[in-house]
């Protein structure tokens, strides 16, 4: 199998407690798993993609847990094996106003961190039609740093299109780490995705989004920039044209994951050659359904997608 | 024991994944069960109405779960035993905006699609005040068909009032094909409850719903015909004259079964003798009240449907 | 350890059917711990004063599940122990509009209602510079009630601060019998916590709130009165001043519990040596957040409760 | 219908934690309900017998819980409805060796105390084949015991047969008040069921259980004794003929109310004409089903019951 | 991927209540997968043998659930899907002595009943070493039997090994039935696996178990035939010789799916080109590990089955 | 209040998947803390032993998790906090032949690894009369080590007696490194306890148990040594005599932490004053009700150990 999408990053256990209840004081947790790169594997594949998740894992009952999952959504890893690092795990207590949702990290030194650019990952690479990472893994060690840095010129030089993710988290480095890092690799990548906060946090820069989006394209030489912007929907800015999308209405159950299905809704239709204004649509319907689904992944068919985009076309609010 | 209430119907398992959770990951469901005729009669039951319900179940462990928890509610089921035929199933996944609410019918070949009109069935139904079935009995089966309606003039003949819900549902058959037989039961009809979508769609009547109620009444000869609207409350037409019935504000748990609670809680207070306006204010307080609760079933008390019917009379929002 | 706050009263177990289920077709219950005066001390305890709670127990697993809960959270149980009396408990079920939460007491004849003043009991009371309890202990039993005046009485005369919130309860007593004898308590008290309902109801006073504490002050000599009013947040008067606080919005998960946190949370600061506004805002978020967990226990961290303030502060709405 | 079998006594609610856990620190309990009266009307109903169960209960959810439960099974409850009295419970932890199990009676003061002997008891005892009650029942309170030996007394006159049995429990009375009590009421008992370990310790007769039974036999004319002996079975003495029957071999899972399943299932085959010995068998494979099964109650079938008959017929080992 | 082992037939629902509880009366129900040569090729699969599935399925949330589990442990899905037949399932609920384990399937008319062979069946089979099916597969219609005895001879004219399992299910036919079905298919099939008690039952052969598996491997022309025989473990017939391999001490959690744990363990290393003995004693070992695991699945690791077969050879018995 | 027993070291979250499912494939898991020291600590305190545990924690929700439900059974802990370190854990999957247990440790860089002497943790020891500590806490990092080694020195300075557990953990380190570090503090540890397979493979001396340790007494000045030997149960040697206790007997539901309830029940009755006999008695009753309940810690209560004891002595088999 040729892949269309392959994408490169961690991915942890998440474990949460009931609703209602707190890190704190339960007695059981809900176990499962989750990391950006493999949301957005998962996203497409359901979506009917063929792709490819590579990453390094712990070889025990944890690390299993984690492919088990991922395959289960059609997606193939391809896992460098390691018999002594640990399994990454975050802890996520979902808030309730005025109550925040509290997300502890437990990362540290997991397997990947020690992650180099192998041959597998780079055949793997140079195959596909998209290669996908995001602004979490060259944050994880100056290893990874480095392994990210060579897939994303590895993807360039072979003419894959690469798509990178900020995904700023505040946790792992501050916003001047992280933007110094963001713009050392901004020169091998083709389709920029930023959260409109991180844009004014992180990448400083302030003005409307259809500007910022503009600037940075211009600036990074990107081939597309997507902003996204919570209840505001998204835009994208491609070849000086501006696509502003609305975010679909919801009843969230669980807000984490919406970002990782929006990318692995529009890296699906990108990859399938619709237009950017229908990945845009498809990609926010996504996420939209993603929010109804308790676990940070995208347990979404087409039909469902289309049947939101559709709704929206016909201007049903349901 | 002479009861007042017969109904006669499939009644199904009911399997659903805990909230939140999709079917197609799940790793446990809730386990509980459903059937239109049973529903109503469960509601009158707990209202005070003596309640039987006919059915044909598997002789089987899974039949024995349907008749203990109709029992446990105080419906007196009288059932043909089964054995070899299978128990009827539908899986369930609540949804939320904009993800649908999934339902899985798999009820092809119940026991109850080769029930016969017996002995026993006619002479409950004989004893009765009221008896009940709606239009999901005839779709199951051709033998079906003859069933309810042999049933149905039983009770005619008898002098038993008889009450019938279109309960038209697309995945059992076709508009034109429920029309069809909706309309060749109806002479042996009383009491018609209709959904106003289904009048629309099915019926293939369009107007404003005081009208359509009047028109079915003078087409078909029904005693009374009651319209249900949703969040628009219902209304009936009898002899000439239109109650109309606002619905009660409410948090929503779970939305399956709200019709049948609204007809049992209409029953009940029928027999008991109440005019139509009470019966309407009791239905659509039963209504409301089940659509709080997990499950089909209204699981509801006298004093608890009094206690909502009250604040309203009284212009309490709570 | 010389304690901080010391409170007085029953604590039972907490019965309670999973989300959207009833008591009476439940299979499982949840269980848990609850009564105002160790809620009070908890929420304290939490917030960084230190607390000992003082009761009566059977001395079982059940008696110890009590004690258990307690300490967890850092509260120090000072128990007397009885071989034969039974641990009170309450069943709960949580309502959704228009279905009204359902609460029956099973608490007749629990240890407590025989707890007379003991000497380990008025020891730690005199040491405090809190001692808080409410009206729900002295209506538990004549024996209580004369316990309930003794410790109030003892506090008085050892310079101990107490603080009395009247938690009326209609399942216990009638409003004359409670206000009877609320009336012959409040000689010992300094701190007087009322809901306005109860005002209104048990008090039997009517007028606007803030004039209502300024007569309660007058006329029983009350350092400070502390009117909550639900939705529309408190108010307190003291030497003549009033304080207004508005309540912080909340996604409610449970309900109960509210007013042991709004308690908890000002005793805490008012020992810390803050204002009484502070004090009263504090409350006011520690109420808050209580209201986003299950069960009548306030789960919180002074950092929370800080962040909940300083968002009102910056006007932060989240 | 005539009630082949009618029992009068009290059921609770069962509240017990997950296996392995202990009451002091679980926190959820499983929900069910039991008593000695209605477990064998429930297995008796289940095994063919119509029965019904005479007792008083609140009319609450508590007390709905009870009956729901009861009718699931078949068996048709007639229950004084109590507006005050409070609904008994006990709490079991199952223990493994060598932890104890441990019972906690809360059943002071439940609604069934306060019962007296009403006409439609006595209609429903005059109507029956056979009366049972145990000696829990008398033990309850003062009232209870004259309201038991009135429908003892009812029975005999009606040539109703009464079953009894001594089912001593130590939590509620002494040895020496139980013998009293049970010796007075053996004058209207036909049928008396006694573990040994009661004939021994509380009968204070001591001796071959062959002989014992007997002696019993001819000191106070019953008509049948049956004395069950755990691991090494049950005799009965009728007639002056004694029958012996071993106990089948059983994993067991759950042993409380084994001898409730013995009664229910030897009086279902006493009513339907079986021979003792016949009955006894059965009695034995419905109590060893027992064991296999979580809670108190006998959820047996007749087919399931002769399955293990016939299989020590034959000697088939499974 | 060129698959070693393709296996195909019907995978279902499974629907099993918690441990001690009754079909008839739980309220939940664990929701797996379960399927002779799924759990087949899931076996194989963790044990390192590349392998593929074919099946039809609805095209469902139902139908995803079995394919995700599927791949979940490695193992390519080659699905037709079917837009309209239902998903097979199966209840079971596991016994204790004496109660018996009570399986009820509900698999009438499922999706694979109408399967025939197609290209990719074909194409699939041809690539592989070895394609294994069960005599579960043309019991479920006629339709399959023809597809079950085109694929077995696809099998064999492409030179690949083919592999059955007698798997003879009371429930689905009679003995004389199958016996003339298997002995149809027997021309296509190298490899024999049988229960010993269906040789005797259903092949009507008695005698010692090497002499039937001569006496088969004489009459039929297998290459090899293996006979399983529960707590004595199984012996395999090769070319004259006899195999024979005791069962490992197991304290069974599961005993549904030991047979197919047996085979894939056995295929898995038979495809490796382990010889016989060493292929028998891993069978063994994947057997015993899974009596272990709830559900029907041998979720075991190679370097567990080696640790146990180790464990054998050195004599511990731990 | 001065502590009678001080112990010192980590605790970790104890994550384990439901009875008879895997790690790699569960979706739920068991929440619960666990560590030598807190679990010694917790047996002795709820067998009346006044008991403080040190440690250090991250300042988090889950740091709160483990001193929360040590507090619940009554040890006062005594913790630094840390603002960044991670909290340990560890996963267990229990085994049932002949699968083996799994424990994953996922410990490295606990906040407790850079844990010093502070004058808090040295006052507490010296207040205390027995300072307990395992050989896990010295492997845990270099700087433990010297902790360890101080604390030791400090409680021998002030006369406070240590206990000293071996409790090799393969996973830590090998035997040798372990051996030196154990050696390298005896000579500060008064009471010795040792499994007997570490005496022979850790410190690697060989022969019959009560040998060994009259010569581990001599060798390195220990005033009593405890050899336990698991089913064989434990013998002492202190001041020449040699005591011996064989093992109760039990139903294991649980092994993990029988050592740490041999050793909190030992100490309890040691700190009461009880002879050497007696508390080993009481430390083997201890440890057999352990393995009774699910989790590390010794939920039991004096007399239920006393009831396990007496038994034993009146020759009681239950």
């Amino acid at each position: 199998m040729t892949p269309e999408l392959v994408t490169f990053g961690e991915t942890m256990l998440r474990l949460s407690p009931p609703s209602g209840e707190r890190l704190e004081t339960a007695t059981s947790l809900e176990y499962r798993t989750a990391g950006a790169e493999s949301n957005v594997a998962i996203a497409a594949a359901r979506l009917g993609t063929s792709s490819v998740w590579l990453s390094k894992l712990p070889d025990s009952p944890l690390g299993r847990r984690v492919t088990n999952e991922v395959r289960q959504h059609g997606v193939k890893p391809r896992i460098e094996w390691d018999n002594k690092a640990r399994q990454g795990a975050y802890y996520i207590e979902q808030g309730s106003t005025p109550r925040s949702t509290t997300v502890i990290y437990d990362r540290a030194d997991a397997a990947i961190t020690t992650a180099r650019p192998t041959d597998r990952y780079r055949e793997a690479i140079r195959d596909a039609e998209v290669f996908y990472t995001s602004g979490i893994t060259p944050a994880l060690s100056e290893t990874l740093y480095e392994t990210t840095s060579n897939l994303l010129a590895t993807a360039q030089q072979a003419g894959t299109t690469t798509a990178f993710d900020l995904n700023y988290r505040s946790k792992l480095w501050t916003p001047t780490e992280a933007r110094e890092t963001y713009e050392s690799l901004f020169g091998d990548v083709d389709i920029l995705v930023a959260a409109e906060r991180d844009v004014h946090n992180v990448l400083d820069r302030q003005g409307p989004a259809e500007e910022l989006a503009a600037e940075l394209a211009a600036d990074f030489g990107f081939e597309t920039v997507i902003i996204t912007r919570g209840e505001k929907g998204a835009l994208a800015v491609h070849d000086g044209t501006t696509y502003e999308q609305p975010a679909f209405e919801t009843e969230t159950v669980d807000a984490i994951g919406t970002g990782d299905a929006f990318v692995g809704g529009y890296l699906a239709r990108y990859i399938a050659g619709d237009s950017i204004a229908e990945s845009l649509s498809y990609a926010a319907a996504t996420a939209a359904l993603k929010r109804t689904i308790e676990g940070d992944l995208a347990v979404v068919t087409p039909a469902e997608v289309e049947g939101v985009v559709e709704n929206e076309e016909r201007g049903i609010s349901r």
